[in-house]
Parts: C-alpha cells; structure tokens; sequence
C-alpha cells in the first residue's frame, strides 16, 4: 500500500533526512559499493597504523543510496555504527582485505571510496609482540604503500563510475582536481579537514565537488550541512550524471 | 533508606555482577587514579599510531572502585564506553597528555595504569597532512620513545600503590615479572592477548598476578570471566595489601 510505503520510505532514511513524499527511485536497478571509515594496518599483534574516521560520511551516502533503489554493498573499516537499514556490510581491517572485499562485489554501476584508507603498512608485521630495547632508544619503522583502492578500481576496464574523496589540509582544490585526473575518477569529493566542525568525528560536514566535463575542471560547493544531508546532495549529483 | 542504598549499589555495578549485599566499602577514603584505552600518537593531521584496547577492563576497574566507596579519577584515551556511574572522567589523546592527566590527580593512595599506551610516537608531527610522492616508494617514519607513565608514576617520592598491566603474546610471566622488578610496581596483572576469547574488545578475560613479598614473586590465577567479575577480584587483591 502507499502508507507502507511511505513508512518505508521515512523507516529507510533513518530519521535524519524525513521526507514526506517518497524519495525518486533514481538509482533503482543500480549496484553501489561503498568504502567507509578508516583501515588499521598492525604492526605487530598490539600496535597498529590508522587515519582518523567515523565512517558516518560513507554510512550516510550507503542509506542515501538505498533510499533510491540501489542495492548497495558497504565495504566497512572498524566503526561503531549501527549498520543502515537494507545495507549489505562487509567488515574488513587492512587497506589489503577492503581492497579484497571490494573486488568480491564488482560489477557494479556506482563506487563511493569515502573510507579513510591508510596509505602505508608495515613492511613486516611482527607475529609477536615487539620489545623495547633500550630505554630512550627510537625506533624506525619501514613503511609499505598500500594499494589505491579507488585508482585500482577506476583502472579495470569494466570500471563503474567512480567517485573519491580527498581530506586535505591545504590548498584544498589544486590537490583535489590533481587526484582526479592522476587517480582517472569521474568525481572527487574535496574536504578540508583543518576547517572547525567539519570533517572527522562531527555530523556536519562542508564538501567541494570536482569534476571534469569537457577537459575543464567543474567545481560545486556544498555548504556546511549534517552528512546526511550532504549525502542527499552528493548522490543528486552522481544520480544525474550516472542515468 | 536501605532500599535506596541498595538500588544505588546495584545501579553502580552496571548490572554486570549484581551483588544483593551492599558491597564493602575498604576503599572508603581511598583517592584512585585509573589510565584506560588506547592512547594515539599523530603523525599529521590525519594519521596516527596506536594500540587494541577497548578501555573496558580500565572502565570495570574504576566502576569497582566506586563501588567500594573510592574517589575515582579515569583518565581515558578514546574509547566509545558510557561514564562509570560517580567517576571523574578526564579525556586524553596522547602519552605525552595522559602523563599530564595523571600527575594532575597526585597525590593519590592507588594508581592503576590500565591504558595501553603507545610506546612510542612519531619525532616530528606534520602540521599538514603528509603528500605521498612516487607510487611505489616507502616510507620511513622515524619514532621517538613516549614516556612511561606507570614507571614514572611508582619513581615518584609521593608513590601510590602501583600496579600495572603487561599484554603479551608469548613468556608470559617472564616478561610480566621482569616488568614488575624493572618498574618497581607493587603489582602487575599480566594478560595473554594471543590466547582465543580474551583482552581486546572481548567482554572476558583471564589474567596472572605477580607481585613480590620477601624478594620472591608470587603469582595468582584468575581464571575466564566476565571483565567486570574479574575487576571485583583484582581490587579485592589490591583492597587487602592496601588496607
């Protein structure tokens, strides 16, 4: 009936983003993988590599696109959300497993790398503990890259439409608009992670959109907004761009 | 009233091990600094270094504390854990501000460094985030040692009863005794972390005693059990040589 729903509809958005009409199924048919909060890279069974993140950007782009008719795959790092209705969450630890998990849900139409995927791992990771030797001695750790989710995926040749994100602290566009062209995305998602409220941790965020259409750079602010909203407005842009 | 005693013991507990009887109160008078959690060390804005540690033996601690009649001050590093009914929670990030937490709550009759702090951090900490350069190369990242709080802490003049925590994956009591002598604590409670179904982010956990009388290290099991049961049998070990 359509008071199920409507109900359905209001259920699914969680309570962040109520609406009284029934969202546009734009995204209906479509497949979505999403990456969301960080990666920890272990260094030894106790002591790990990781970036800051809550996940609550990439979990509220997962219920956007649910709330659309997408059937989506959320690819998630260690967080402490409960999972969005009608999700299908894959939990991983390492850069390496999301990557694996990923991969495990391709074809798909639309992928979002929103995690906060650390760059490095340690060349070895110890299977016990490591020690300490002398008391003020330092220690040097050698670092690994970690595979590009996002590039990687932007790279196959049955690639979908492919959106990053970019926390940066300084000169926000120029490294932003660099990534997208080095890393082939069809959007990236700029965030600067210095600005107060914004960002890590808070509900609220501020995004600059970039993309290219015509060997010209697009710009679009989003301005600061809770990240359920902000989601809404990301996915109204990728839905307009994908169908 | 009694009845209201009682449900304010039970309310204190946390439902956890609900006691019918009011709870001794042999820490009455007692001041009890508690460390919990992780600590994390940045390396830029962004990335960090830290250890496993859900904070939730460090929280049961200072819940039993309160219980027995204790002024409890838990300095904690991030963790998503409730407030402890009638404890002073203090928010820390780093070794460096845990130390200074800490030296903020001296003097007190009982310290009890639960946290698992990183033992080292980076040497310089980028004020903006950290650009890779070429694709392949590594990284090198050179650490510094953090303090020591629990072996500062028991060097002090002023010391507290001192017990540490030692995580291990392999020689378990030798690196926990040798931990207690080289610290000069008054207890160490020692934890296998490689064994199945306990320390990081299990609800349970098994633990070893040692601590030294007439130049000899003794050693107490406490066997599988909720990390609240277990709180309970720690302080009243401590309770007894602190009376």
């Amino acid at each position: 009936t359509l008071l199920a729903q409507l109900l359905s509809e209001v259920g699914q958005s969680g309570g962040e983003s109520v609406r009284m009409m029934p969202v546009h199924q734009d995204l209906a048919g479509k497949r979505v993988v999403i990456t969301a909060g960080p990666t920890r890279e272990a260094l030894d069974p106790v002591r790990y590599l990781s970036n800051h993140s809550s996940g609550k950007m990439g979990y509220a782009l997962a219920a956007a696109c649910v709330e659309r008719g997408a059937s989506v795959s959320l690819v998630s790092g260690p967080v402490t959300l409960p999972i969005p209705p009608g999700v299908n969450r894959i939990d991983v630890t390492s850069a390496t497993e999301m990557l694996a998990a990923v991969e495990s849900q391709l074809p798909c139409d639309l992928f979002i790398g929103c995690a906060a995927v650390a760059d490095y791992r340690a060349a070895a990771v110890s299977e016990h503990k490591l020690k300490k030797t002398d008391a003020d001695s330092g220690l040097t750790l050698e670092l690994v890259r970690n595979p590009d989710i996002v590039a990687t995926i932007a790279a196959r040749p049955d690639r979908p439409f492919t959106v990053g994100f970019a926390a940066e602290t300084q000169s926000l566009e120029t490294h932003a608009g660099s990534k997208l062209e080095r890393k082939r995305l069809d959007l990236i998602v700029a965030n600067d992670v210095s600005r107060e409220g914004v960002g890590f941790g808070s509900d609220d965020n501020a995004v600059t959109l970039l993309w290219k259409t015509h060997d010209q750079i697009r710009h679009l602010e989003l301005p600061l907004q809770s990240k359920a909203a902000l989601a809404g407005a990301i996915v109204d842009h990728i839905a307009d761009r994908l169908t």
